[in-house]
């Protein structure tokens, strides 16, 4: 019997828990389901006799010290802060760790300690990072070993609604954490490199330089740059590269609305409003446009609109009810991201037949032979229901396979690793087709 | 003889100075005058038989313990953040304190001691904060006195060049630190009440919603909005007004133009760009704009500007030679705001013969026995030359008349102040009026 400690049993665990349940028999695993709450930990089990439902306070460390000594693998799904003191007990005790989550520095410094301890850390193992860096890394080493150089890479990627589920004027609803779609990149500027020119996009900016997209068979998207695509190009070793790009998908026209709330400074969490108990949206919206003593909100808000689309996203922020005078906020000493997010949740939730769908693709330009070529990659993957949600499997599917896999001793490479080398990729990109988990390569 | 001790022997400093050497005979003082650089400090002392120059490490605790237990009071130019180890040192050796700068909450929680040792540390007694207090407090104290009740405080104060000066078409130049100016407004939203509305502006609208206003005599300006002007009502007493407006005056145009600087990220300060040595003006600004195989840097700017203003401008960034092939940045490791501030101060600088200009106004709205009334009161002072500038005046003389005060036993209110009390405003508004700083009041 190996014992599995998989710690936070939150949506995106439950793929994850499925997989490794149904080959628990067969592969002879115990999974120990540890959470803060003990009630959603049971609810993960299934009644499934190979797994047990624990109460687990990452902060008591006698306990998780215990906890983690009795286990052969950890998987940690918590919050990326958390890990830092699962991964030291992970060294201390000599267990193996799987994370799908971006590698910290405090995560990096215990490479040495982990690769004395012979241990695998597995990280950004999940969606994105994760499913991206493998299905890039593999068409990567197929141009590589065909002789060809990378000259421009492209990487889009979006949680959105299936198109049955898009029956609102944004085409968007939450599939994951609203409060990290409110505040989406407001983490720094975007960087990329285009035709060897440096490329930097302020947040004022970002959603107003949103690109048309297509996805082969899915129609057109739209993407806006996110983070530092720079830095791919060492991850991926491919420093030739003139062109480097990574955005986020969402439905045509998303992005020009939401640049609305992004000017206005509806995002901003810097700091809380007054009066937000008692304010209605109409006063939340009214906040932020100037006064005047004869113009309604919405001649404000009209003036306030660059021509552009300007009756398109009206529409969509009247859908909102943000012009609503009795709807109250009730939120006591809240920030404008926070209201925002709560006047959101209340019109972009999943209805219980709506579906999730992940979309992918990547862009690869190389030359070979003296020969401009290109090859895209794409995945879409559509929800089961909202239990087996397309970003709950896209995200815990590679995370529960990579376990096994290092369980089984197929993953030989010690210390602090990302799932970038043909061992790690191949046979999880494989297993991941078993589960609807598809890319189509389309070579041009 | 009595002692007062200057520590930071800057540009704000010189008017200081000289008015305190002016009086040192009769009002038998001697004036230490300590800064990092000896030369600066000497210099400052005009060979004057009653100053002294000293090269002062503020974070050298004996020298500096040494050197304020000499005096009798201390006046402290320092940044901001500076200031607290000196009001530490002046509790330990009971030394009165005297600061142009916001009061920080550390040296709040000095209130007890000073007042326990019978101290003043008085602040906020410059100009902005400082000559803004004094001269709203004399009307505010006035209207109260009439049994008018306030309805409405807006309060306008900028440093500009003086009508003859204004020679380029930015109308504007640096007259005191560019980097503030390069990162003015960045320090969080910009809060007011107008008509019992609170409003609330973002960075990325602020330079958008600037708002003409009217300097009787002087002709029109603009304004943008200032941090929390909501805060003045407790400082103030006037709990019943129902606007609050703080703003920063520019001549008209230049908030629109600005704009285009924080739309396009260039003034952000919070990463450093690539290749900025090697870098030239044109791909600075190149950096902010799509990519495109066949416009012009020109092209892709006059594609980003709004239709409103779009010549005038276009003008003004060309103006700073932003399209320049030839001129390099030349900075290592720098950001946005780092290389925009070099690139302003080559256009931005005062001529030898250049002289600064301050404007302050306040519009007080109030009613009495039933009617509506209002006063304006302003101020516009012309700088000297460069060293006895407007800003060296309004700044450096109010903390100048203030230490007198005190050292004369006019200023008896003990523990960390501010100048909002008739018994301090009085003497100095009137004192300041001899030297030029003269506020109108209109009444209608």
């Amino acid at each position: 019997m190996r014992n599995i400690l998989i710690i936070g049993a939150g949506r995106s665990a439950s793929s994850l828990i499925k997989y490794l349940l149904d080959k628990s028999s067969e592969e002879d695993l115990h999974l120990l389901i540890a959470d803060i709450s003990l009630e959603l930990a049971d609810r993960k089990t299934n009644n499934h006799p190979n797994a047990t439902a624990i109460a687990l306070d990452i902060l008591n460390e006698q306990q998780r010290n215990k906890t983690v000594a009795s286990s052969d693998l950890v998987i940690s799904m918590l919050p990326a802060h958390l890990h830092i003191e699962v991964a030291k007990d992970c060294i201390r005790f000599k267990k193996h760790m799987v994370t799908a989550s971006y590698i910290s520095e405090q995560m990096q410094a215990l490479d040495d300690e982990a690769k004395a301890n012979e241990l695998v850390f597995m990280n950004e193992v999940g969606l994105d990072p994760g499913i991206d860096h493998m299905s890039a890394m593999k068409v990567i080493d197929e141009i590589k070993q065909q002789g060809g150089v990378i000259k421009s890479f492209k990487s889009y990627c979006g949680g959105l609604v299936a198109p049955e589920s898009n029956t609102n004027l944004w085409e968007y609803k939450f599939t994951w954490a609203p409060r990290n779609v409110v505040l989406a990149g407001q983490g720094g500027v975007a960087k990329y490199l285009e035709k060897g020119q440096f490329k930097y996009i302020p947040y004022v900016n970002l959603f107003r330089r949103a690109e048309k997209i297509n996805v082969n068979g899915f129609g057109d998207f739209e993407a806006y740059a996110n983070r530092d695509a720079m830095k791919y190009k060492s991850i991926y070793g491919i420093d030739e590269a003139e062109t480097m790009y990574r955005g986020t998908i969402r439905n045509i026209g998303f992005s020009a609305a939401w640049n609305v709330f992004v000017q206005l400074g509806m995002t901003d969490d810097s700091y809380k409003m007054e009066t937000t108990a008692t304010m209605t949206y109409r006063e939340f919206l009214n906040s932020f446009l100037p006064f005047d003593n004869v113009l309604s909100v919405e001649s404000k808000l009209k003036r306030f609109l660059e021509a552009d689309q300007k009756a398109a996203i009206f529409e969509k922020i009247a859908e909102l009810d943000l012009f609503s005078s009795t709807k109250i906020v009730g939120l006591v000493q809240a920030s404008p991201a926070e209201i925002l997010e709560k006047i959101l949740t209340e019109s972009w939730f999943l209805q219980p037949t709506d579906k999730d769908m992940i979309v992918m693709c990547h862009e690869f330009g190389y030359q070979i032979n003296g020969k401009d070529k290109q090859i895209d990659s794409k995945m879409v993957c559509i929800g089961e229901d909202q239990t087996y949600t397309a970003m709950a499997k896209t995200v815990g599917l590679p995370v529960a396979m990579t376990s096994l896999l290092i369980l089984n001793g197929k993953i030989n490479t010690y210390g602090v690793q990302l799932p970038i080398h043909k061992n790690i990729y191949e046979p999880i990109l494989k297993e991941l087709e078993k589960h609807g988990v598809v890319f189509e390569e389309i070579y041009s």
